[in-house]
């Protein structure tokens, strides 16, 4: 039987995938804005989309108070030669951004995000995303993994993604941060996943990537902010264990939700096996959440997320 | 312990709420809308609706396929003195529905639809609507009960609510039927829910009220359709059961869902307690779908339903 | 049409299924037993069991830790007349009681408990747990309810139930709760309800009703202990809201956890949104925990429950 | 940056697991029952365990009818040198068997169950056993994997388990199963998973591993048994989609149900993203089951499982 070399096929199978998905988005748009809710944004926008040939494919909107709140929407749309157009179509868009005092970003979906995953021992949120990545469910370029650990080299590089080992510590913060921004710069990282990274990050690097940052932490927040949740949940014998994403701000655990989710458990589950079961639920909390933060999907407000 | 007469307050009580709702919502409006997916339409309808001095409170799309599929919208506004403006609104709107071939519905949140309720033996779907009712959750005008059981005569009576005893069976459809139509008539009524009647409906009937009848069926359907669903699903050894609410058609079972929900048993749970368990999501997956419904929020297209 | 006086009727229907319940567990009890883990409770305790002509019915134990740990087991069981041989039955157990140090309960499922239920404002705990009692669901005799507010007096009435209103405020805690103490005595209450009392009870009256108290507070504990959970989880911007059934200590929103579960909400959902979407997760939680607690399935082991 | 050979140290790392699993349980055996309910037989088999000097760790028990009906039992217990005295212990227990009329099992834990997995071109199921597998969660052996496609070919054997390529169709059914039963002689496995194995078993293929074959189908059976289920899901409408794992029997999709979850699903999913959601229930499903019958808590009566 032959045997093919693991690492480099599914290297090509993966680019393979990500090709053809920027050829069939090739033309594929979001435009994202917030603004003072105010009658007539909509009629503009969608005024002004039509006339640059847009084909509509998605919209949501919404206004946190219909009556002088504020507004958001979202819309997906493909124009024909959409590369060909995309800087006219954003200086033509100066006008309305001005008229209604808009904050606005075009997104363009072929241009897909760079991500650095960030892990520590436990690998079980990493393989997750490797996973959704790996099965095309999750278009992105995971370009690097940073972790203080070498648990996961192997099963990282394996797929032909770079792995960095940087051992870290309380005391080497700022020269392990610094070690960080150069590959994150290196490799023009647009999204850090903490997939279970154990370390507390300097407020002037969580500032620099204000938004850009996704944790996972394995409560459901704000129950049991801080270490050890998982025992502190079975000392305090709930019945419900949970896990939470979130982007990361300079408040412990206090960052804007993204998603949620719960597993029940009972008198009978211990610390350890609410671990289990929380796995299981983190895996996939994050995995929808970095998935929703690809699609441009999310909008920080204040400290909280509108997910569209 | 002075002792209030009941059934005169509460009915007095639930006016008061209706009557402060109808109120609030004088100037609010739904405009639904469904036609062939094509350019333009969102940019011509937000326009219209902008230069009509309307102030778009939710606004909701969907297309079947961005390139020739069907599309549909649903915005919810304020407009100023909507009540004198809104012949000329939908006049106006006339040249766009001709323009882009739509089918529109204007709808009119202050105008609260008028419940006819059906119901068997079994009360606890009738139970979760009064409940919901008198707590201000379903903002509608239950007109009436009718029923083949005397059964939830008195808690009916006690809100004020006029019961209709009408018994049924096979051979006397038709004549049931036409007392059951009468009524419907008599009160105008926009909606019928069947919460647990056990009658099977004539071709004619449901063809009579089409989209306008909502049923609660105790399986997750396609799963136990028909009879008995519960004594099947124990008899199948199911570890989850379900309820399904749905638009009648005369494929029995087979109309357009609107809301399914589950919940888990296991091999303790016999015939018995699976249909108490089974209750209970019966009253929340029917309350779910009535509110859809009054809310103008489902579009029925083929044999399924757009929930906005 | 002849209309039937409610309340009347409704509290002989619920009498007369009350009676064809004792009756039909008139020889079913249930032996609850807490010790040391140590070999040959189980035998000791079935041979006991069996000597005595009883049938097991259902049969569940837990064990904190098999090697040195706290021993649980909650046996439902059935012997002819068992009436006449309850006294018996009891003495002669004191011989394996004192064997194994067992802290042991019969419990005997003909004697009903009573139950007074505490509310304030907001009615729908309490129409949750009318409901469920008068449709059979919640066997016991609620033989009262205790309120600081008027509102729910005709509802309760209606069904035959006695009624005390009992103004409440800080300053009158011990003058309140005295009266509510002789309530509790003159109807021999075996487990207090509070189905969304808003008021602080005293360390005393706490503590002279030792894990017969359950409450029902509106948030995932330990998430939003105190007031206004509702508003802090909308402020917060979390992703699911939820409601915890708990036994009432002196630490406040601190006892042992019964039940819990949560309901997802997302960003249109305001305080208010979510207050109605959490009343629906406060009555099923707490309808549960009541009925667990009725039927003797809980243990409280420190600050914990086995829930069998 | 020192690489690792991933295949090579995995298998070690497996094999460390194993084997320390099995030293910690060698003491540890399940003893499973079933006969017709009779008093007596807790008493009599709790007696015997504790003669025998085993100290329970779990027990659980069920009837389906208290009077008269089936009745169950699965004891997990210690006893110390328990590999030394398992014969005896048999054979003494003969005694009991024969007084009730019981059909017992003693299972040894140490004795980890040999697993093959069939799976033809989605892994997904197949990579979610091989992980809870890596991460120490089910405790198995996997020693082969079966498939009709090269696609999960390394990822199988970079964990160094065998993997056979047998091409599989209609025509040629019987010389593969011929194929497929000398391998499962080979490696005496004791149970067979089909992780989404998309061919048809002969009647005397399943009838050979009755109750030794676990199947995952993608629906929450008895919707949509057979072929397409995500594709007739999307045709019905439905707003939940599910997975059922079951054993195998000569019924297509018609055999003991051991777990079922399910997932929601709106109008925005078509057929290709329902399949998408699906695979995540699928894989949790599946995973859930394999472990329940690894620990041998899944018991079949008639055509349902009970699962303690």
């Amino acid at each position: 039987m032959y045997k093919k070399q693991r690492g480099i096929n599914m290297k090509s199978y993966i680019k393979e995938k990500l090709d053809s998905f920027q050829s069939e988005n090739k033309n594929r748009a979001r435009l994202l804005i917030n603004c003072a809710d105010q009658p007539g944004i909509v009629a503009a926008v969608s005024k002004f989309l039509f006339d640059h040939g847009a084909n509509i494919i998605e919209s949501n909107q919404y206004s946190t108070d219909p009556h002088g709140g504020e507004f958001f929407i979202r819309i997906e749309f493909e124009i024909p030669n959409l590369k060909e157009k995309a800087k006219e179509l954003e200086s033509d868009f100066t006008a309305i951004k001005e008229q209604f005092a808009l904050e606005a970003t075009f997104k363009y979906v072929s241009e897909v995000k760079k991500i650095a995953v960030f892990v520590s021992k436990e690998p079980h949120c990493l393989l997750e995303l490797l996973w959704e990545w790996q099965s095309g469910d999750l278009m992105a370029d995971i370009s690097l993994v940073i972790s203080n650990h070498e648990t996961s080299r192997e099963m990282v590089e394996s797929l032909g993604i770079p792995y960095y080992y940087i051992p870290a510590n309380k005391e080497i913060r700022r020269e392990v941060e610094e070690k960080q921004k150069e590959l994150i710069e290196k490799y023009q990282v647009d999204v850090l996943i903490l997939a279970r990274y154990m370390q507390i990050l300097t407020p002037d690097f969580v500032k620099t990537y204000q938004h850009q940052i996704i944790n996972i932490h394995h409560s459901f927040l704000p129950a049991f902010i801080g270490a050890k949740p998982y025992e502190r949940a079975y000392n305090r014998g709930v019945k419900l264990i949970g896990a939470t994403s979130h982007y990361v701000t300079n408040d412990l655990d206090e960052g804007p939700i993204i998603e949620q989710d719960i597993s029940r458990v009972d008198h009978r589950d211990n610390a350890e096996a609410m671990k289990k079961i929380g796995q299981s639920i983190e895996r996939s909390v994050l995995a929808r959440a970095v998935k929703w933060h690809l699609e441009d999907r999310i909008i920080v407000y204040g400290n909280k997320t509108i997910v569209f």
